[in-house]
């Protein structure tokens, strides 16, 4: 990043962003991401100085336009514009504009969990998913996370793609040779498909493919809900910042993605350590409750990332073959010195 | 309800909301509810004369204290409020505490979608639904409404369970004499269960069935992914109001539901008729989208219920037998004469 000009301190917000989604094991959205940040700031796709500014602003909400700048530092520049808000205010809500990939919506969520706030974060993404009935990609995964400051043994952190799956499960399970269900992917008639390899290409080249919403295909088992949400948070993402939306996400005129970011104050409602002790009582409930056949264990959303996340720092993050010679030609093209480790 | 005590206002309101639900074709949540009000009230379940007070207030941020009053006017006056708020600070966040079950969330999301703005409310609900591996309901369907003022035809109205399904669903399913299918409702070990008439007894009952998330059993089509936004929805609503939550909902102590009202200014973030240009334009798109073999239409979230509540006004509300039933003996038992157009 330092090789294409960005800032020291974007770098670090950037870095500090994949680093939490590889030890957290979301390894499609770790270092395998930089190519695609350093390749658009190279190509002018990505703005490498760009200076976000305040467009509108009340008591508790504020507009951020990104200025075509990386994702990471704009949305760390909401997050924490929204926590100042909502210290103040009891609530704040921050849209940003024009804005970029910015790699795990968690992340920014868990920003505000750590400073004792609860944080919402969405974003919207590349077109991929097809409406209920629909066939072709008319909006993207656009992620939801949602993170609580519920305190030990860790913060309550959800983080889901508004699709039964995203792009990157499927391509975890072709590395790994094994197959994909029913009900992930469709083709132009709707048809379920499972021919993995080449819907990973067809999805990449955004023809032919769609993935499906949360709930699958139809209504029979809610598609439509996750279809709702996934529109839901392109409407506020999109429209409501004066972002791109749907299909025109990574149009002609760059990504001209949105996010949306709410954080709120415990404290506004409820003492902080009143809220932790239900929460805690309320998972301890959880684990205990009754298993279905064969199944081991019970999780809090969260939970397994917390759990990867130390099981990497202590041991290494496990990059792919892939990743690696990526990451080594990234190095040798931009003449910079490999990180130890890599190889 | 007037028999039982209940104020005009608040009378009003239940039924204003009760009516909705009718018109707009939700059925399990319409006038078919109203023993329930008027026998909790007359059992002392539900406070006849409740006085909500705010409790907490920040500018932007608000906890109210229903006084284990009916829902509807208590999640009418947060909606309110919550407008209020966004009104001068961009956004508005409302708690409720000691509440009741306040009917369809959808209602009090179009008020403030009908006023300009972006409308969020949730609710916690009944235990009925076990979270991925469980096999016992630790927590309600908790139902999550998002509305947004994007104007004619009608306003963007996403109103959703967090589960797969409802139990209104299956009773509609079991009227009907149709069949459900696999991966609704599971039994104590896990099975997916489908002899509806005895899980219907069993959910009421809450002994032996349980509800799937959104998503479906395990994690392979993202049921983790509804488990996450049902507990969510239960934490934002339960603990950090101060009320009940999980399978603590309807114990011993009553109802004790909480509920969750944001309303955000839609010209916080950008002009009201460019942010409903694109909400339009968007929809137009999709209504074109390439639909899958044999589906007739692509629907907008809120659609279906608009051309229903037309129909439904123009043609009067079609009551099952056993609605009207229930309602005959609601009036003898209560004294009071029966409305017109029942009979």
């Amino acid at each position: 990043l330092e090789s294409v000009g960005v800032t020291e301190e974007d770098r670090e917000t950037v870095a500090d962003v994949l680093l939490a989604a590889d030890l957290g094991g979301i390894d499609s959205h770790g270092c395998a991401r930089l190519r695609r940040y350093v390749d658009g700031i190279d190509s002018g796709a990505i703005n490498r100085r760009a200076e976000p500014t305040v467009v509108r602003e009340l008591a508790a909400t504020a507009l951020l336009d990104a200025d075509n700048g990386l994702g990471q530092p704009s949305a760390v520049a909401a997050t924490r514009l929204a926590i100042e808000k909502a210290r103040s205010c009891g609530a704040g809500v921050v849209s940003v504009r024009r804005s970029n990939h910015f790699g795990i919506a968690g992340y920014y969520a868990s920003l505000a969990a750590r400073e004792g706030l609860i944080g919402v974060v969405m974003t919207n993404a590349s077109p991929q998913v097809a409406p209920t009935f629909g066939a072709e990609p008319m909006f993207g995964t656009n992620p939801l996370a949602i993170a609580m400051p519920s305190g030990a043994p860790a913060d309550f952190l959800l983080d889901i793609a508004t699709s039964t799956v995203g792009r990157g499960k499927l391509e975890v399970r072709h590395r790994q040779g094994e197959a994909i269900p029913e009900g992930w992917v469709i083709d132009t008639t709707g048809a379920t498909r499972t021919d993995v390899a080449e819907l990973i290409e067809g999805l990449k080249a955004r023809s032919g493919y769609s993935l499906l919403p949360l709930g699958g295909q139809g209504e029979e088992h809610g598609g439509h809900k996750g279809y709702g949400l996934g529109l839901a948070v392109d409407l506020l993402c999109g429209p409501l910042a004066g972002a791109a939306w749907g299909r025109h996400v990574y149009g002609d005129s760059g990504a001209e993605l949105g996010h949306l970011v709410i954080a709120m104050q415990v404290e506004a409602m409820r003492d902080l350590s009143a809220f932790r002790e239900d929460c805690r009582t309320m998972f301890e409930e959880l684990r205990r409750a009754r298993r279905t056949e064969g199944a081991a264990r019970i999780f809090i959303p969260g939970e397994k990332e917390i759990e990867e996340s130390a099981l990497r720092t202590a041991n290494g993050i496990p990059l792919t073959d892939a990743v690696c010679d990526d990451l080594v030609r990234l190095a040798a093209e931009r003449e910079v010195r490999l990180p130890k480790g890599i190889r």
